[in-house]
């Protein structure tokens, strides 16, 4: 399947857009998981995903360019690089996190492929959206957008009716 | 830009892989989020994505197909099509929300274009990560990956050397 992709989201003023600047395809999420799970190497990434290595390249290019990869060499081998997590880029796991436990959600019939230790409490665990204010759990319907320090635009949040 | 992408993730045993089955696209999680802001028409949608009416097309009868959006009449007009969330959809309100803060955090230099106003507790908040055992903050380094219950593949987890 062949799509035709906006050039870029640099200039829209949505933080949305801003983070899909980074990883909206389909194999940059991916490449950060498997990132996340401690993978640093190129064939490694390739043979985890199965993916071509031209793809791969030009996703880890993209990572590396936007920050959240940065590329080492290997101390031991000249000519192989390692691909690590910037802060950045490690500052994404809740994005991974909050997409891997919809999809455990609403699509994984047989069970989550892949759970989560909390080492401090030393209990399988989800990740229950709190309130940096009040701390009590964030629920959909008992939260409403409001502009930001940084809006510019008065009807980016439609009012509603 | 034309990219060739892989037609679909739906055999892979992975949550985020079937997360981006639903959202992986540049346009679909910023429809999303237009959803969540009440927007329902299609012209309401093209008009604040600045979108083709055939992209647009494609990402809605896509987001209907796999049940995070449904389509419905609108009474007064026997030719006006409504897009409405799903509870399958309303639940990917934690991923925009974690996609929104990470651009807040990285990619806002003049400050969030939106925040979020939690109404119980009156305040504008940001979403803290809690442990649904312990309740307490969950941070990077304290969290690791394990073989959940629908686990598939013993070497999907890399070992850590």
């Amino acid at each position: 399947m062949t799509v035709v992709r906006r050039t870029s989201f640099e200039g829209v003023n949505c933080s949305i857009a801003q983070c899909l600047e980074v990883i909206g395809d389909w194999w940059s999420p991916l490449i950060l998981r498997d990132a996340m799970f401690g993978v640093t190497r190129f064939d490694d990434f390739q043979s985890r995903l199965g993916i071509s290595r031209n793809i791969l390249t030009d996703r880890l290019d993209h990572l590396v360019a936007r920050g959240v990869l940065e590329r080492q060499q290997d101390p031991q081998h000249a000519r192989r690089w390692d691909y690590r997590l910037t802060d950045r880029g490690r500052d994404l796991w809740i994005v991974l996190t909050a997409m891997r436990e919809w999809g455990d959600r609403w699509a994984a019939p047989d069970g989550p492929p892949v759970a989560m230790r909390h080492d401090s409490c030393e209990h399988t665990a989800t990740m229950v959206p709190a309130c940096s204010h009040c701390g009590s759990q964030l629920r959909p319907g008992e939260i409403h957008p409001e502009p930001g320090s940084g809006a510019t635009d008065p009807h980016f949040i439609p009012r509603r009716d």
